[in-house]
Formats: C-alpha cells, sequence, structure tokens
C-alpha cells in the first residue's frame, strides 16, 4: 500500500529542477537570494514555513501580502515578483502557475492506490480475462466475459456486469457499477457510485401504459476519460452512448441514452444531457446545464451556468440563459430586464398628457 | 446465465409475424418484394446489412436517404415507403413505428439476468422469506423480516434493511439501498445505486441548532414502476411517499419525504420534488423541473424542462419557466424579452421632442 | 436488533408528561375533558382512532375538520383550540407544535440500528482503531489507520479508504464512501451512496488536453452534520474542505473541492456548490441552487429554489433569480415581466400619431 508522501522535503532549487523548469528559461524568473527547504504543497491562504503554493494572477494579489508560505510559483508579473522578493518569499515565475502547482502537487503527493491483489473476497467469474498487476479489492463482483487490462485498479464493492472491458491502468473507484458491454479505456478513472452504461431511459406510450424500450447498446469511455460520483451514464436502445478521449466528467452529471461528446470536453457537476445529444470536441457545460433530446453542439461551445440549451449551438459559441442564447445577448437582455422598473415609468410618464 | 441474443438471424417477413402484425392488416403495408435475412435490430445511422431499424416520422427523411439498413420499420407515410421501395430497403409501415421497433428489440435482444440461485457470499437474515426462482446475486445484504416475491432478481452488492417487501419479478439492480419498512410492488425496476426509503429532510429550527424530525414512515412504490441509477425516494416523519403504478423515474431524480405520484408519471433526469408534493395521474415531468414544497400538480399535466414549480398547476396544463407558467404565456413572454432592445428604443425615441 | 415501537400505547397525558410539557405552563394548555390512548403518531390527513397528529398553523384549519386524529399538537391558537374541543380531539397547545411533534415522534419509534458487533463478512484492516460498542454490518470495507469512535454505526456494503476518523454516535448507511484522510465528526448521519471526500475537479488546459490537478487535501465534516443519500462532498487539491458543525445536507446535493461552510446550514436537495465557495454561519439554499466558483455568501442568508448565483451575498440577505438578485428586485422584476405584454401595447399606442 503506498503511501500518501512521496518525498518529505526538498530544497526549492531541487523543486525546481524536478518540475523539469530551467532556470534562465525566458519563461522562468527565480528569486535568487532564497532557497527554503520545501516540506509540502499548501493552499495560498493556508500556507506555512516550508509550504510551497502558488497565485495564479494579480487580482490575489492580497493573498501574496498575508500568505505565510516559503515558495509561491507566480505567474509573468513583475509586480507579484516585486511584491514575494519584498516579503522574502522565494519565487519561480511563469506563464502556467496553476500547470505548475499541478506538478509540484505531484512530486509529495500520490492517490492511495492498494497493492496488485485480488483479494479473497472478490467474487470474479471463471471467464474473467485479467491483465497483469491489477488489483482487486474486497467484495468486488466480476461477472462473465469480463477483460481487464493491466494495471487496473478496483477499489472494495465495485459491480461489473457481464462483457464489460476495462483498459489498462483505470481506476474504479469503490461502489460504482460498470454495467454490461461498456467498453472502458485505459487510463480512466470512475469515481465512487458513478453507474456507466445502465440501461437508457426509453419508454413509448401505449393506451395501457409505458411500453419499456428494451436497451440492447452500450456506452464507450475513450482513454483518459474521468467521470464523477454519482454520475450516471446510460446505454442507448441499439448503438451506442460514447464520450471522447480525455473528457472530464463532474459528479452528479446526467447522460442519456445515446450521447456523444468529443474529445477533452469538461462537464461539471449536475450537469444534464438527455438522449442523443451530440457534442464536438472540447466542448465545455458548466454547472447545472441542461440539454435537451437530439441537440447538436459544435466543436469548443461553452454553455454558462445552468443554462437550458433547446437548440443546435455553432462551434465556438457561448451561450447562457434558460432557453439558451448567445452569451452577448443573454447578458444585453439580463440588462435590460434590470432596467424594466425605469422603463415602465418612462412609459407611465408618455402617457401623460403634457402640461399646457 | 442468459446470453444477449434470442435469436440470431430471421427472414424479415417472419420477424413481421413474431411481432403480431398480420400482411394486410389496414396499419400495416408491406413492401412485397424484398425479405431480408435480418440479423439484429441497429440505430438508423449506423445500420448496417441485415440490420433493421425504424423512422420516426417524415423528418426523419434524411435518415432513409443514407441509411444501410435492410428493413426499415416506417410510419404511415407514403413518401417514406415509396423512398424506402426506391432504395430497395424492405419496409413494414405502422402508426407506431417507435413501439414496433420497441417490440422488435425484444425478439434480438434479452437483459443480462442472472441464474435463479442464491450466491454463498450472500448475507440473508434468517427470517426472510423467498418466493422461488429468485436470484441473489453476490455479497446481497437482505436484514429481517424482509419478504421477496417470486423471480425476483437482485444484482450484486444491493442492501434490503429490515421489514422491506418486494413483488414478483421486480429486479434491483446493483448497489441499491432499500430502506425499511420500503414496500416495492410487483415487475418493478430499481436501477444501480438508487436508493429507496431512506430518511426523509427533516429538521426543525431551535436557538441550539436543527433538531432532527424523526422519519417514522415507509416508502411504497407500485407495481411497474422503474427508478433510475442514483435516484433518492425519502421516506417521511409519519405516513408514506408513494409511487404510483407505472411510473417512470429517471436517475439522479429527487423525490422529497411524502410525496406521492399518480399512475403512469414519468419524470425525467435530475427532477426534484421537495416534500409532501402530488403529481396527478400521468403527470410528465421533463428534465431538471424543480418542485417546491407542498404543490399539487393535476392529472396529464406537463412541466418542461428545468421550470421551477411554485403554485398548484390544473389537470392537462403544460407549463415552463422559473417560476413555472402556462406554455402560452410562458413562449409569449419570452418573445417579448428577446424584443425588449427594440422596446427601449422605441421608448426613447419617444421620449425625444419631436422635431419642429 | 431494536425494533420499530418504542412504547406501543400510552394517555394522551402520560404522553404529554414525558415530552417534558408541565400542564399549566403557559406555552401549553390543555383540553380536559378527553385523555384517549395514544397508540402511535401519525400524519393529519391519515390519523385514526389512537393517532396523535399535529397542526401547524391556521391555514391547516381545514385538516381539523376532518382528521380522524385522537389527540392533536397545535399552535397558541384559540381558533384551532376551539374548534379541537368542539370536535372532541384531546389536544395541547404551544408555539413550537411541530417541534413538540418531532420529539413525540421519537416516543413511538426509534429507527433501525444494527447491534452491535462485527460482522464476519466485514473487511477491516489490522490498524484500525475500533471504539466500543461499535456496529459494523455486513460486507463493510474499511482500510489502514482508520480511527472509528465509540457507538459507531456502520450498515452494510459501507467502504472506509485510508486514514479516515469517524467521531462517536456517527451512523453511515449502506453503500456509503468515505475518502481517504477524511475526518468525520460525533454524531454525523450519512446517509445511502454519499461520496464523502473523494478527487476534487481540477484539471488544467493543455495543448495536449487536460491535465490532472492532483487532490492531496481532505474533507471535514465537523460534529452532527447529516449528508443526504448520494450526495457528493469533494476534497480539494490541498488544504481542506469543511462543513459545519450541525450542518444539514439533502439528497444528490454537490460540494465542489475546497468549499467551506459555517455552522447551521441547510442545503436543499440537488443544490450545488462549484470549487471554494464559503458559506457563513446558518445560510439556506433552497433547492437545485447553484453557486459559481469561490463565491462568498454571509451568515443567515437565503437562496429561494433554483437561483443561481455569481457574486457574493451579504449577511441576511434573501436572493432569488438566475442571475441571483436580492429577492425583492427578483420578484419585482418577475411582476414587470408579466406585464410586458401591456407595456408592449402601451408603447404601441404611443407611437401612434394622435388623432386629429
Amino acid at each position: 500500500m503506498s503511501a500518501n508522501s512521496v518525498i518529505s522535503a526538498l530544497p526549492f532549487r531541487q523543486v525546481v529542477q524536478k518540475l523539469g523548469l530551467s532556470i534562465g528559461d525566458t519563461s522562468l524568473v527565480e528569486c535568487p537570494d532564497l532557497q527554503p527547504e520545501i516540506s509540502g504543497v499548501v493552499a495560498v491562504e493556508a500556507a506555512h514555513s516550508g509550504g510551497l503554493s502558488f497565485i495564479e494572477g494579480e487580482r490575489f494579489a492580497d493573498s501574496l501580502a498575508s500568505t505565510q508560505a516559503s515558495a509561491l510559483i507566480l505567474p509573468t508579473s513583475p509586480a507579484l515578483q516585486a511584491a514575494a522578493t519584498a516579503r522574502q518569499i522565494a519565487w519561480i515565475a511563469t506563464p502556467q502557475p496553476r500547470l505548475v502547482f499541478a506538478q509540484a502537487i505531484a512530486l509529495f503527493y500520490q492517490p492511495f492506490a492498494p497493492s496488485p491483489a485480488i483479494h479473497p473476497t472478490a467474487v470474479t467469474d471463471p471467464t474473467v480475462e485479467l491483465g497483469p498487476g491489477v488489483a482487486i479489492s474486497a467484495h468486488v463482483v466480476i461477472q462473465a466475459g469480463v477483460k481487464i487490462g493491466h494495471g487496473v485498479i478496483i477499489h472494495p464493492n465495485v459491480v461489473i456486469y457481464p462483457q464489460v472491458t476495462i483498459g489498462d491502468r483505470t481506476v474504479l473507484h469503490a461502489n460504482c457499477v460498470i454495467h454490461e458491454r461498456s467498453q472502458i479505456g485505459a487510463d480512466c478513472v470512475i469515481h465512487s457510485g458513478a453507474a456507466i452504461g445502465a440501461e437508457g431511459f426509453g419508454f413509448v406510450p401505449t393506451p395501457e401504459g409505458w411500453f419499456k424500450m428494451p436497451q440492447s447498446g452500450y456506452t464507450v469511455l475513450e482513454n483518459e476519460v474521468e467521470v464523477g460520483c454519482n454520475t450516471a451514464i446510460d446505454r442507448p436502445s441499439v448503438g451506442e452512448t460514447r464520450i471522447g478521449r480525455g473528457s472530464k466528467i463532474d459528479n452528479l452529471v446526467q447522460i442519456g441514452h445515446g450521447c456523444q461528446t468529443g474529445e477533452s470536453c469538461v462537464l461539471a457537476g449536475q450537469a444534464g444531457m438527455a438522449g442523443r445529444v451530440r457534442l464536438g470536441k472540447g466542448v465545455i457545460l458548466a454547472g447545472q446545464v441542461g440539454i435537451a433530446d437530439q441537440v447538436e453542439i459544435g466543436d469548443g461551445a461553452i454553455a454558462s451556468a445552468k443554462s437550458g440549451i433547446h437548440s443546435n449551438v455553432a462551434a465556438g459559441e457561448i451561450v447562457g440563459g434558460i432557453p439558451a442564447r448567445p452569451q452577448k445577448l443573454f447578458l444585453k437582455l439580463l440588462a435590460l430586464q434590470t432596467r424594466l422598473p425605469e422603463l415602465y415609468r418612462a412609459v407611465k410618464q408618455l402617457q401623460q398628457p403634457p402640461e399646457l
């Protein structure tokens, strides 16, 4: 069982080297005078001596004034750099402070992973094919015809229905469920309680009630997909539901039967897509967005939080509101709505006959 | 363990016969010239040789022009029928192509079901009563006083609290939880991760904080109810929460303590109802609808996606918006909102003194 | 295994005494003539002979006219008291009928709790520290370094990742998951399927796709926190996510990485908070509210159902709408929106040249 901390402490200069940042790089300036010992990565407001933190931009200058961090990853802002130097805080500067900070966390932290072994309480069908180095935790259930790649980690109480494939190095967190015929790619992470490939919600009205449409399709997650806690991604009646390579899906998201996303989409918490929605590449849905049946969203489009999308969105467009409109129009209409009281007063005044 | 395919291939004429459609029926026209061998049901856009698909209406005429299906279930549209014949695709026509397609899927596909047996790792209290032909999968836990009807299928890791009843042929998918005293009818399907009959969210404010209202009631699902993945249906402090016969509930739906639905309601994904909401028969809530405490919705009413309902809705009404209004008014107000810029310009112009 | 009913029947006078209400208390009036035997607590509309129910205020006077309850807890309303007396229903009156009713339920009902014992199918790491009187149910998995206080109840199939602490008397319902390093206080209740302390949703855009921000932080629930079914509370990349003492969170709520709530907050069903949101004390979020990244909400503020909050809210403020505005303005704008047709007509009329 691997512990949390990978290294316990390191001089700042070595941290920088391990991050692969060469000192003297035009994108890297280094405060020369201070070389604190770094014992961990911390939030800037909770930072303490030995802590390495980051500041994303000049709007967080206040944090710099009060932080107790010993070292900072800064943006390429002379003002912030001067301020850090003045406070005797060691720093490097980069155009991508958040990305470098993410890499720094990985130096000091590794997520919990069980050892590669099959727990005796796991129940695996004799027909299951397992790659080398697989960890199958307690009370996992894996049914007939499942194929599992190498280095896969399956946390406790996961259930895998028949005829599923799981790609190399994928991690399945506790209590998630992978339904029959699902195809999960390599390097995916499925978080706790997620349900992948369950029956789509399809019923046909008849005089005797709702007739259940059998759900004979399956769900595909391409490589490097991440699926949040308690998110549900259904399978369709025929054909497939498909999540494109590198797409990241947050908690409690609903993805209906037959939806498709392109590569590198991001779906924030509690977003929902009804049946057969199509997202292009790199589409971003903010929190609690909803998309109606069969809508198509073009590459790189962005839907702002809580928007409700009933018709197609062109590539690159930003939309907002219920129903969603181009963001610029949405904001203009919002501003005009706020001025409605003034408009009513103006009209009232115009209706008065002018004083003679 | 039953396999996926029920039949592997069949001449189209026999498929039609198995669907119980008699040739010559006024609601059934048959393309006489082609009798392809049908090997499966497929989505119209992904169809291939041997595939049977369907087209719901004339707005999908494009699909007909490009499909590779060998046979189609068409609506009673002479234009579509002529187009199919021209493309040498076999077809039948029916007023209900979606329903007939659903029946066709069932010819070629049966959902996975474990064999009727009790897995040795299941933990069942000695007082549990089991009907004949029950399948209890690995790591299931069934507590005291539970009664389970015949032919019930319980997938792995399901937990059933004490004093629950489960009706005949009901299917409980992996990792769902049925709480104490719940009454689940016959022919229900509870999908993965759903939580039925957990404690309602009831707290009384006091100067020392929130006092927990004990939740002594229970939840009833009548026959033929379907509950989606990770949906939660709470029980009330006293009395019951009740889901009417044949109602279908999608994924991630929240149903608060003491709610009641009539027969054949449909609640789409991420819809939510607060406490003691009453739905009549055949009510439809689209995705992400929210309903406030104690609201009553009449028979056959429809709430469009994302609407927020704070007051009662009459039978048969269609509502939309936040707060929800009659759909016609909602759409009218939306249209007027879109014209606000023009209205502001008009008022501005009226305010100018006319040129002399 | 404790049964449901704690006492089976009791004269009303003794019920009142057990509730600690002294007869003659100015806040307590008692109907002197009737002393029915009380056999249970019931909903007022479903009440039957022997049933004790409650009426919260005069707007529920209709219920009083039709209830079959034998005794009622009433508010301090002479009209309701007279009506109850006229119907020969025993009653007490209190300024807090809902609170007293909650206490009355607790006389007749105790939630199911397993006996303190460790089920042989539970898998607990040898390093786990258990307090006295702990109940660990079937198929529970508890990993290395976990510390569990006394009287904790863990229902079946719960998974606890390494280095978690669970405070005294806390209840973990079936299939919930507590992730590594989480700190759960005393007297908490975590409902079925909830996921506490999973990885936050943090990814940094790069030309090669989304780079995963490691999530090295942890989640803290202070004492007396309740978390609903299938709710997700993530941990942050660094630092902590913290839910304040006595806060109550409903089902299917999303709480992003690094959020903080003060004491006694209430988050209703399907509410969602993005990353690093701060709630003060006693904040109330109604159903389906959404809050954007980094927003701060002051003590005692209230967000009405479905509101979408993008900027800070002052203490004590009530907000509504998308985007959220002060409730008074929100309602005013709504009213003006409803009058838009009339406004358009008025402007049209003003545009007509006056008849000569």
